[in-house]
């Protein structure tokens, strides 16, 4: 269980890295959405490998297929079901690890959950299993978009490198994504970017990985999204960013600031512009008590340094329970975050999308 | 919606601060489970207001009521109802705040989500809607035990005063209990503490509130409860963390620390110990790939300081949507971390014990 | 688990029958809704038993207490939860089945899935647990009503004895409903009643039990309402009437009849009625793949007998696994479908309020 | 939505008549389950259209492929990610109805619904979307086998000719199977079945279509399947099979009949048979409180005659608002149970497995 997310817009991606193909099902897109492959493309060539010098070269098209649910360009209510065959694959380098976990990998919990596993390539535990989160992701995006609302991340730091803080409400967000993807580790301070960049390539020389902090922006987002108690907004988009491989930390706001600040430097105090309530700082990140309250969501998650090095690691071989070193080969991305920035984005459209869809209900008082 | 939380236990709690009551049903509680009402008022006793001196003095009995589920002192399998009265109720004082929206509260998201709200001392949205979560934690805490699985928070960090680091595995759980209960602010260091108290009064005097950290740690958890994709463990574990009120962070094992650091120091390697296979460190926290691998589970929350402050504050009267100032009166809690300790341990139990018994099924290869 | 019913409506019920208390959690209710304790104890004194020469006279007053979700006589959007204390209780009458299961009721399956069970009066498998049913379902009928839906369900057979057939579309539905509560069987065909109380009557008199169809209609439904594969409305209508205890049985429109009519017998032609869509039949009972479309909803279910009658019945002892007879002691309903029909439209009530709020989602195009 | 079954055996289906595939994703199979393409086959192949002289003529392979969740011929516990591609498709003489609904058909009410609509063939209200549900099915038939569990179902009316009825326990399931599937009709009665199949040669004669009556059996059950209130194992069966396109009623045990009996010849003594206590007779069709009892299960459903007829029918033309005439091109099924018999199967194949895993956590009392 557990391959099903939202509960409105609602997903159910399913696949393993070296299976035949990937894929998702969105099931509560409202009908007359125009979507086409060209739609979800442009999001999954975002995520794709082999794409700069940084990542894993490992080639894939990553070609989506709509198999349902679209009929004459527009959506018909009825489920949406996407698949992308996976092609680039070579199973024997993996070989090895069938016994052996890797460290800082899911193939030895997966091992003692199921009993059963598909090694290869890291199986349904492969950060491959997010195009159907990416593919979905667009989908939301396009909703989101009906309603004013755009979602955008970049990376903040990286191997401790850590991009000049900006005031998003200074900068049109068109700006920032257009930085974003100018450079390879996506961030939006060029001068950051560049230092970055010899970051990676350091470590790699070094036979390790880095680590590194993405931030999200929700922007446009009105008031009155979350459903408390148990489905606040902090909650969902927390639940379903630490819940991105190689995740280890999610803050809303001011975060791990808040708790060395005080009362009256963390409360944001209400004004009017323009005769509407806003907030005249943003600590809370957009949301108090779980809903949100029409300022920008800003959510930041910290992201673990690659797991698969080249250097050799103990582990464990549980053929024959002995100790004993593993070294992974092949090449792999010296660091996640640049590649997490369109995962982490596809996840807070599918929260927004589905919290936009159920709030639809229950914001407005009962007219009729 | 959003007032269910578990899939295989699943609590739903109702009531309002100044209601007639505050209350809990659980469903999916396996039966044959020794309860009574004792053992779910321990844990309401140590969440109640008015026990320290710096705590809100509100005064309330909270005397539990077991009103179903419950046959010949054991659980039945069927719904367990529980509730509690609310008593010291003086809602005067809230008038104020039926158009002035408190900064930092959710006064101003709930009346934009619904339209209405019942404003006396914060209505759904206050942190009296724990009890019904505490309530149900306590169940949760007896399933748990008897699979001896132990849940234990204590607070690390209050007003930039930090405890000193402990390894949880070097000290008996015990002993961390007993220190976290013997002082007010729920510290395991006792030097700390001290400190940490000073802090509290000092910002009380100063008519304002901070905010502080808390790490929560779950031992004896067998490796294989938690559910990929979506339902991952460590998803988990953060939607429910960032659903308590105040929290604005949650980080797992090394958490933000990850983002600095590098794979081959991030990795935890896997080693034999008694024949089993354990990790030789846990910068993971206790979860690889959303399933936990039976280390200790790690996480710490940001907690921001108590929105409530005695200070004048800026706001809007909703009424002529003009700007005003607002001074709310009584006596608060100065900090909630201390507090937050009981709530954050009940969260914490209840995706355990519901993640145990989904797992259940899934762990065990097809034997039959 | 299974306590909790409807997707974005959704009631969580809860309590024994010879325990503290009976209530229900409704969760989902949109804000602004004007509500009162009276609204619902019209519908509980509906189902209250003690109140007619042929209903059990176990005397309980049933008076309901709203304890949250309601803010100066109106919802607020937050849960409702209701609770009606247990009174008339005598329970040791009933120690007789702790270890002998009655024919025809849920003693053996209980104990068998549980292990242990609150055998007094039926415990958790009780009638009474139909109270939650029932008051949650006044709240449906309240936001149906403000749609301009009301539900109707009335006794069509009794013991044999059939009430002359009616074209719904021919009276007025105030007609039925005053006819339906005018006699103790709840048959809106006065005379087919007085033949019906005397068939009663005369079960009683043989220490036996009869059981009857009821009809449940939904007036004014709008087209559009059921979300298919699995959630169609008329399997959601099957699903919630057949959980009704005594339903065995359940047709929509011309139910089992259908099976042997042809084609075009079958079909409802569509034809122009002031510029609207409507059929000129009503075979299909108002719902076509699984969606409403715009006629009057007509199910039955079939009722069995009370299966607690004074007879001796064969049973066995399960303390000894010993075949032995038990005789029922105490006065029982010799008839269920009476007192089923407020039950009936409750459930009937509880899926249209669903599917309303559900489809008012996905019934518009999407047109922001 | 709606488009998803079950809650820890969960199958989510996807896809329309006229699109470019069919598909069902599965989560929650549990690990370590032989499964191949050819199971999923063999039942693919019962459901098939062109096998036989009554059944609609289209050609289709139906050929299933397994994405996803089974790795060297066993399960893994991921997502099983399934599908068929569409071949025989001429949407052309689908045209008519794109404005023009069809009598007793979906098309009126999804265009209410979703105001857009893919007509060819039906879409997504087509019988074609049974595909997932069957090949679904044929993986939780597997789960039931290992736990001696069989499900059989077998057409007991057809056009108003009744088969005799029989004794489950006296006759061997394998050798109503064998019957069964000997004839087209798929009545295990082989005299009854010849008449019943010139009554359907008749009704294409007339350019009609008839209906009849399908009985589903499950052997081997054990007690205690089921989850009261609401997720009743009755209530369950008659929500999934009422939800089974051209389904007007279900009934479980005596049904209907039931309405007309005494409690004295519905209720089934309890005795004892080889130490366990079993039911004298199965009036209840297995099924008390909701919960399973250990007797077989019996259900039966009503089918109403295809409403694809070759006569002229009365319609309205839904781009004027005029009234019209349609008449429907191709050839049809004259009569849908046969072909409805795997569906059916497949359907309560589901609901058993889903609550069968529901119930391995709550059936035992609480040992640990």
């Amino acid at each position: 269980m557990g391959n099903t997310f939202g509960k409105a817009f609602s997903i159910t991606t399913w696949g393993e890295s070296h299976g035949p193909a990937i894929g998702v099902v969105i099931d509560g897109c409202p009908p007359g959405l125009e979507l086409t492959e060209a739609d979800i493309q442009l999001e999954l060539d975002r995520r794709r490998p082999g794409q700069s010098e940084i990542a894993t070269p490992r080639q894939e098209e990553d070609r989506v297929e709509i198999l349902s649910g679209v009929f004459g360009g527009k959506t018909t209510g009825t489920p949406i079901a996407m698949q992308v065959r996976n092609k680039d694959v070579d199973s024997s380098k993996y070989d090895i690890i069938r016994n052996m976990p890797r460290p800082g990998h899911a193939d030895y919990t997966y091992q003692m959950k199921y009993g059963i596993r598909d090694h290869r390539g890291g199986g349904r535990s492969s950060a491959r299993e997010t195009i159907g989160r990416v593919a979905a992701g667009a989908v939301a995006k396009k909703i989101l978009a009906r309603h004013g609302i755009e979602i955008l991340a970049h990376v903040v730091e990286l191997g401790g490198i850590k991009a000049s803080p900006m005031q998003v409400t200074d900068i049109k967000a068109n700006d920032i994504k257009a930085n974003v993807e100018s450079n390879p580790v996506r961030c939006a301070d060029p001068e950051a970017a560049k230092a970055m960049l010899e970051r990676v390539k350091q470590a790699r020389e070094d036979k390790d990985s880095i680590g590194g902090i993405v931030e999200i922006l929700a922007l446009g987002v009105p008031p009155g999204l979350g459903e408390p108690v148990f489905d606040k907004l902090d909650g969902a988009l927390a639940g379903a960013l630490m819940g991105i491989g190689a995740v280890k930390g999610v803050e809303i706001g001011s975060g791990f600031k808040a708790a060395a600040m005080t009362g009256s430097q963390m409360n944001d105090p209400f004004e009017m512009q323009n005769g509407k309530v806003v907030c005249s700082t943003n600590n809370a990140g957009g949301i108090l008590g779980g809903i949100s309250n029409g300022e920008t969501i800003v959510c930041r998650i910290a992201v673990k340094p690659t797991p698969s090095i080249a250097r050799s690691q103990r582990t464990v071989d549980m053929s024959d329970m002995s100790e004993t070193n593993i070294t992974i080969e092949g090449r792999h991305d010296p660091t996640i975050p640049p590649r997490i920035v369109p995962v982490a984005e596809a996840m807070t459209a599918l929260v927004l999308a589905d919290h936009l869809i159920r709030s639809q209900l229950y914001t407005r008082s009962y007219s009729k």
